[in-house]
């Protein structure tokens, strides 16, 4: 709770809850046809394909990635409808990552993460992550560009190399910042960066475009996922029935452990090191550590780091002519950096 | 012991080991290439990446699908260099679905089936095929082939739906031949016939040679699994020093199964149902399992059926010119009908 009150005296007044609606709104008849074309190319004869993946994307819900592509398409001029395509590739390819980021090994049972579903579902998760990646590209071959398939392959290999790079990183105390700013460009901002470029190269515009496009989406998702890792220590999240503490529970080192790990004196460093790489953790530990990043001012610290990075995916939009779509995509930006509050 | 006995009975006197030798030594340049190309792609910053796919590509060993690759493209009379990089995909998506078919879950840790290196491996197996599988596609846009791509990434989407379905027809006697055949002709055959056809699509021939490729490639496959399956219970894979008894353990469904479960009595079907579907395994069964398939000579006739398709492949290959690549791919026919014995 005091972690909560702690995160929001960091912040200027709120300027209003920022949503995805206005984005949401402009975009209704692109969504709606994306949405359709994910549950056609979803369909295989195969029936648990259908079952597991609408199981997923139902759950996914916002849609936030695919809509990038729709906007940026829209702010570029683009007026005919091949983003639809691409944005249910983006989609596709997000949900491959989720369902290939829900693997458990034997380890993380013994440890008690699993979930029912997680233990018993690894084979299929896998398989049909494979299924609808493969059907990314099979969407974006029939749409015929090179270069966005250039563009996505290229993604994918990334966002592979920042689960990697992840699971080496994990329980180890001794992440670098730069190691953990590498894991959340790679895992999560290169598709926001993707997914936002595609739209600049579908309309034909000059590549300053398009690399604008790419920083917008590269800065927004490594806001997004500082924000995401803060949050898992929030007290707010769990207000709104949230889970909290997965990241702790699991030994994944995030921003503001690295943080306060190296502003550590020697007894709360043999706390981190036992909690985090031994994952010997006990009642209390959790609150214990949120103690300890409040007090050294990290969960604030990572906060100002994600309003640096909104700041630079602001200035990336700014060039763009005034129109409706750079407003959403701009608000876009606050709902990232509030979201959770 | 009695088993390989069986099934040698059944077979023509053989015409001498078959080997890949010819097509190796055919493709050694071409090899060499594709082999340095495989392991410049498959670097990394990030160092569990090389170390986990070099380990799983250095054991694979033969490079059967890249091959088929190189020699259609030859047989084609293509003379560029575009079948090194198109070969390494392939051996790629190969490696890449090696990976993911290693997954296992805690259901097969019960069993006792899983290995040390699968049940801490799980999430790096899944990333690293991750990571391979972009690499591929990276390799086919570099390539700049729309229907090259259109075709392995169509074969990569049927690969995941084969092996779902395989995932699903476990643990059930009542699956038949056809659901059987499917599996196959997804999982394995389509590699084979994509890695074939694109080398008729290199050489830009008329589409019936790529259809006639294409052909030789899924038939070739098809034999190529019917064998794999029947040595799982062959005693001469045992003398071999190799694993018998997989496909029974873990209670996949292979063809010489299928067809005993059918000619079963009551009670020979309540030993099936409770081996495969209960997993309730005890001394001696695989044994008795052997003396089944021996009783109804189902291994004998999946050894018929893998000649026949042996035979389509062999006929498929009939329309092309006399050279060397035809007379080593026809050799790839004899190979995989006589391997393990």
């Amino acid at each position: 709770m005091v972690q909560a009150a702690s995160v929001r005296e960091t912040r200027a007044p709120s300027p209003g809850a920022a949503t995805l609606d206005r984005l949401t709104e402009l975009l209704r008849r692109d969504l709606d046809a994306v949405n359709a074309l994910i549950l056609e190319k979803m369909q295989s004869p195969v029936a648990l394909i259908p079952q597991l993946a609408g199981h997923i994307i139902a759950a996914g819900g916002k849609r936030l990635r695919p809509m990038l592509t729709l906007a940026a398409a829209r702010l570029c001029g683009y007026r005919g409808d091949r983003q639809i395509a691409l944005a249910a590739a983006v989609e596709f390819i997000h949900t491959a990552t989720l369902l290939h980021d829900d693997v458990v090994d034997a380890s993380d049972l013994r440890r008690g993460l699993a979930t029912a579903n997680a233990v018993w579902g690894n084979k299929p998760s896998v398989l049909v992550g494979d299924f609808l990646f493969s059907r990314a590209f099979e969407l974006m071959v029939a749409d015929g560009s090179l270069e966005v398939l250039g563009i996505l392959s290229r993604a994918s290999a990334i966002i592979a190399e920042g689960e990697v790079l992840q699971l080496v990183t994990s329980n180890d105390t001794g992440t670098t910042e730069a190691s953990y700013l590498q894991v959340i460009r790679s895992k999560t901002a290169q598709l926001f960066a993707a997914a936002s470029r595609i739209g600049a190269v579908l309309a034909e515009r000059p590549r300053g475009e398009a690399d604008g496009l790419e920083s917008y989406g590269l800065n927004l998702g490594i806001a997004f996922q500082l924000i995401d890792d803060l949050l898992d220590y929030s007290a707010a999240q769990a207000e709104l029935g949230k889970t909290v503490g997965d990241d702790f529970r699991e030994g994944k080192i995030t921003l503001p452990v690295v943080l306060a790990f190296e502003r550590s004196n020697a007894e709360e460093q043999s706390f981190w090191r036992r909690t985090l790489e031994d994952l010997d953790q006990h009642e209390g530990d959790l609150e214990h550590a949120i103690g300890l990043l409040r007090k050294h001012g990290t969960l604030a610290e990572t906060l100002e780091r994600a309003r640096s990075y909104c700041a630079a995916a602001r200035a990336a939009l700014a060039p763009f002519r005034d129109c409706s779509e750079k407003h959403a995509l701009d608000e876009v930006i606050d709902f990232c950096l509030e979201r959770g509050f």
